[in-house]
């Protein structure tokens, strides 16, 4: 039997030394300085140190009158204390009012605390007439007052160079006077399909063809990865069209992926092209689905042929490719995934040891825990499998399946 | 005492109260049809029924022969059974090809199956010599075939309406041969800020003056609830130029958020507003924080006046301003945010009963659970409060805060 298995994927390389493999490769991709309003779902590439003390002076917390605390010691409702009007500031203006023992200043929230006063008393807690106010409350010294830097603190740093900038990141940035950002430039990704059998949606079905769904979706992939989409095209199952668009396509891309044509099968030219104009790096992954993964270089682009079944080239994009467009943008944490623990719900068994399995899985949630219920599927080109599912659950190279009542990791979909 | 509480939030809404009044006036969104390679991250406005098979053939999984499984029964690699090469057919091909018993189709992985065979054999399990082909095992029939309609059946729903287009749903509906997607149209949001204390990030710092963040920020979170920011702009705090800001955004805007201006203060012009041309629905939301929020109507466009201080700011778009944009979108699940459950590292008093607490919490993995660390932190302004922090834990109304070790289900903030 040996000798019949000789064709195919016979060294199959794990998971972690591809990765390994691949990444010596990578450069990390240049700077460009953007405009902070643009700046959503952009990784950044610095550190940044703030300039600034947050809030950057003593303000008011609360609509009141900055007082001295020690003038409302010992203050009750039914014994107030009572001090004078002496001036009002407003929230933005900054006020050279000096504020002296038994005086109040009515003061907004946010507004600078005035010279001399320590405390703000809230409105509600005092009454006035005739510009004497009356405290109805003792406050201890502080209250009420955000002090300069209390949030942050000039020389700070506050956020690291790799970070993925989302809502709270921007808030930050423009709280310390940004309106420029620099982040990684995106990774140019051109994304190819072959195979004879594929035709475009919107165009009709003929017999023995399918549609070609897999440019879409790793394109939808890219771009919630991070990457820039070039270019996405379907071409001819020929040696020549094939190796002349990738080397086109080198010109203007970063990573170029391919799906489709990489199985033994009488068509499969990409192995051959890899090998003759670049460097093959991998030819085969040690992970189900999605074993039959080549990665090479060309022209200095990185180039991922996934499988052609849908779910093989989702995983493995997930895996590898969208691993190594996070690599390229410095970022912190190179698999975006929402993690959960969940119980799983039976026993699964896996059928051949070495590989690491991905198991899809739906998730049920009870009162106090989650269940992950894998999905029942045949293949790896039921992309209904994806949709009808919630997440992966990775079962590592060397152990026996999973037992039912596990508590097992999933990741959930990228979204 | 009473007579002093009376300025202020007197009559503060549930949340829930909240949003059932709020939806009362909600009509979803209008459907647009657009490509689907521009549908990622958009929401689904019909439901999708398969008009095909998938596949819409039987076909192969294998590079093999397709044969009679019958002529493999008792095949062995001591006793190969053997067949005529009768053909070939290549994916994409549609064959006439007719099998007869003793005889094999040289097949590739995903090209139709002839017509007479009920099986395929790998080629690793085969070998070829003349034209005469030996099988080294015995096959049951309809292995490695993928059969007709096996992943979808013609006339089965896939999607269903208000569902949120993610790479592993694009997959599907080009699959299903879609090159169109019927979606809503995104909610139309203007933002202002407004406060004479503000000065935009990018210029130099005055005494007296904060960098306005909140535009950017909630601009961000729009964009991430599905909605188009329309304009950002801050705006002076005078009730005319206010005014006139507001009701010109009406005219191009499903929602206008206004941040600042919602609190008691001498300059809060905004409930005075809504109140002159409009309709108050909420002045104040039983939450913290975020008690200082108005919600209302003019010209048929939602108005909400969200507090100044950056995390009430945050806070009150998730649970209110972004579910309402989720909500006209038609989208299935209204808070976007993952949820995992972890155990609380340490006794969380609540100081005020009646409210829904937020809790920011660091999440931390131990082996096999979640840590959840509240942050250390004095007021809603504290910007460094959410980038330091992972999620949000809820603390209901009237419950007396949360016990160390109890498990609670943290909100991870959306990406």
């Amino acid at each position: 039997m040996e000798k019949l298995r000789k064709v195919g994927f016979a060294n199959l390389t794990s998971l972690e030394d591809t990765l390994e493999l691949v990444f010596s490769y990578i450069k990390i991709n240049p700077i460009e300085e953007i405009e902070v309003n643009t700046v959503l779902n952009r990784f950044l590439a610095t550190n940044i140190t703030s300039e600034l003390d947050i809030p950057p002076f003593d303000r008011s917390a609360m609509d009141g009158y900055a007082i001295k605390a020690e003038d409302s010691f010992n203050a009750s409702l039914s014994n107030p204390k009572k001090i004078q009007l002496s001036g009002k500031i407003e929230i933005g203006e900054f006020s050279n009012l000096n504020l002296n023992n038994g005086e109040g200043i009515r003061i907004s929230t946010g507004a600078p605390i005035p010279k001399g006063a320590d405390t703000v008393i809230k409105i509600e807690d005092t009454e006035i007439e005739n510009d004497v106010i009356s405290l109805y409350i003792s406050l201890p010294p502080g209250k009420n007052v955000s002090k300069k830097g209390e949030d942050i603190k000039k020389g700070t740093q506050v956020l690291t160079e790799g970070v993925e900038l989302n809502a709270e990141q921007i808030a930050l940035l423009t709280s310390l006077g940004l309106d420029k950002v620099k982040v990684r430039a995106k990774p140019r990704v051109s994304i190819f399909s072959s195979g004879d059998e594929l035709i475009e949606p919107g165009t009709k079905l003929k017999p023995g063809k399918i549609y070609n769904s897999n440019t879409p979706m790793i394109s939808a992939l890219v771009t919630l990865y991070g990457g820039e989409v070039v270019k996405g095209e379907t071409v001819k199952d020929d040696k020549d069209i094939i190796k002349n668009k990738l080397i086109e396509a080198t010109e203007d891309s970063d990573i170029i992926i391919f799906t489709g044509g990489t199985s033994v099968g009488t068509k499969d030219f990409l192995p051959e092209i890899v090998h003759e104009s670049g460097i093959v790096l991998i030819h085969g992954v040690a992970q189900r689905p999605g074993a039959p993964i080549l990665i090479g270089i060309l022209n200095n682009t990185l180039i991922f042929c996934l499988p052609g079944t849908p779910v093989a080239a989702y995983v493995s994009f997930l895996k590898i490719t969208g691993i190594v467009i996070r690599k390229m943008l410095g970022c912190l944490i190179l698999d975006p995934r929402h993690e959960v623990i969940a119980k799983i719900s039976k026993d699964v068994p896996v059928s051949s040891l070495g590989y690491l399995h991905y198991l899809r899985v739906i998730i049920e949630k009870t009162q106090n825990e989650l269940i992950a219920k894998p999905v029942k599927l045949k293949g790896s080109g039921v992309i209904s499998s994806l949709t009808f599912s919630d997440g992966i659950v990775e079962i590592p190279p060397y152990r026996e399946g999973l037992k039912k009542g596990d508590l097992v990791k999933v990741k959930l979909f990228p979204q």
